[in-house]
């Protein structure tokens, strides 16, 4: 099942995105009620083509938080480590977590904007977990059940402020930094996830991967971030950029792909523009 | 004025504190509407003793994120690094900024809970500026304008997961770690203000402070943390700890004490009791 969020006249709704038997096309239809809590919903009886020029699809969720995973792919690690000697990776053993604030998430096609202050805006596409449950204290065995589903996510990052950063709040949590999206898929197997970026509608080869070579699973990541802080349905858990990242300039076309899920496509701006 | 928020019977309202002129007393004088809307609020006519059986006072404001300023005091940034080398400050013209998530804020009275893995939980008494309009790109001039008012704050940190933790995210992160209260007072000068901490009702005398001392004034908070992230009404920046820091253990009770504002006290439990 996929569930998305979107806009009709500035009202935000939540929908299923359903393909049309006949055409083959993507359909949002409404639903009343909050999918996130448990609670029942019930299609309103709307229906809208997913193209429609009325329909703005949004973030899926409004988490409370995003947790991100640092170097949790030794692919990655090793090449933000040989290019920036000022950044400092654990131990395989230890998991770095920060933070973004609700702040810094925007939806499928808004535009992530270049903060004046940054030469060197990089892209991180990555498989993101969306909570469904109220979850402290959660066993790895139980993490599963307290997932929602999955989403696309950039974790766009300034790497020229994040050495000089200590906790990265800068160079992680600016204002959209965290494009999220297009929806929630709920049957997503999180650990065979293929994840590929495209810069300006062309593959990035060294950036391709698949959560297959994750260093700390999904269940692991759930575990430890539960241990000290209760996640709430809606929060999102980033789980690492599986290989190389790469610089994005004004005007770049920024597309995170996860085969199973789909497409999240932004448009860079710069600040002053 | 004083903002309080409040429980009665497991249902939030705000209030405004105010003294009884017959008996002296402190009253929560109920209010209808969200004070930090900029909305019009009015008395609902119920008045209730601020230290009636039924009444709860909670934290002040639901911050959808709190921002932390780290060695905004030459006192205490010299003190930490002397007793912990693996902790690196910056130079004195940067601000290293992190973030505590709103799943770590408690109220006035809600116990603070000693994680089961730190030996060595700190205290460190701040004050705590609440933001009252959305803020974007706000200048040091303008910075104040922005500000509903002030409020005490716990920082507490786990001093021995913070070295080997580079964000900071379970150091200072971790649920119960934000200590907020007991309510905004608009009226205070933020650049003055004395703060103390009591260990058991025991002044501690190498945590004393003034915000006269800040190395980064609060104007210059404001501007540097709205370049890049927009606050939202509620949101909270914790302006640095004045000066030295000292273990919390369990059965401990913690009081932040800001003169003109008031104090916020919290008994620690550990995890597992």
């Amino acid at each position: 099942m996929r569930i998305a969020r979107f806009s009709m006249n500035g009202n935000p709704h939540y929908a299923f995105v359903q393909k049309d038997q006949a055409s083959g096309e993507d359909y949002l239809v409404e639903i009343d009620g909050y999918p996130l809590s448990g609670q029942q919903v019930e299609p309103t009886g709307n229906r809208y083509r997913i193209d429609d020029d009325w329909v703005r699809l949004l973030a899926p969720v409004i988490p409370s938080k995003v947790y991100g995973l640092a170097f949790n792919y030794r692919a990655h690690a090793e090449a933000i480590v040989a290019d920036n000697p000022q950044i400092k990776p654990q131990s395989a053993e230890e998991m770095t977590v920060f933070m973004k604030p609700s702040t810094s998430v925007i939806g499928p096609d808004d535009p992530i904007v270049l903060p004046s202050y940054s030469q060197n805006m990089n892209f991180e596409p990555e498989l993101a977990v969306v909570i469904g449950r109220i979850a402290r204290r959660v066993s790895q065995a139980e993490a599963l059940d307290y997932v929602l589903g999955y989403t696309c996510v950039n974790d766009v990052t300034l790497r020229d402020i994040q050495g000089s950063d200590p906790t990265w709040t800068r160079a992680k949590g600016f204002d959209t930094s965290c494009p999220l999206g297009p929806w929630v898929e709920t049957e997503l197997d999180g650990a065979h996830a293929g994840i590929s970026f495209q810069l300006n509608g062309q593959d990035v080869p060294e950036a391709r991967g698949t959560t297959a070579n994750l260093i700390h699973s999904i269940p692991e990541q759930i575990a430890f971030i539960s241990s000290f802080s209760t996640l709430l349905p809606g929060d999102v858990i980033m789980t690492g950029s599986p290989s190389g990242s790469g610089q994005l300039h004004s005007r770049d076309e920024a597309t995170v792909t996860i085969d199973g899920i789909g497409s999240l496509r932004n448009v860079v701006i710069g600040e002053q523009e």
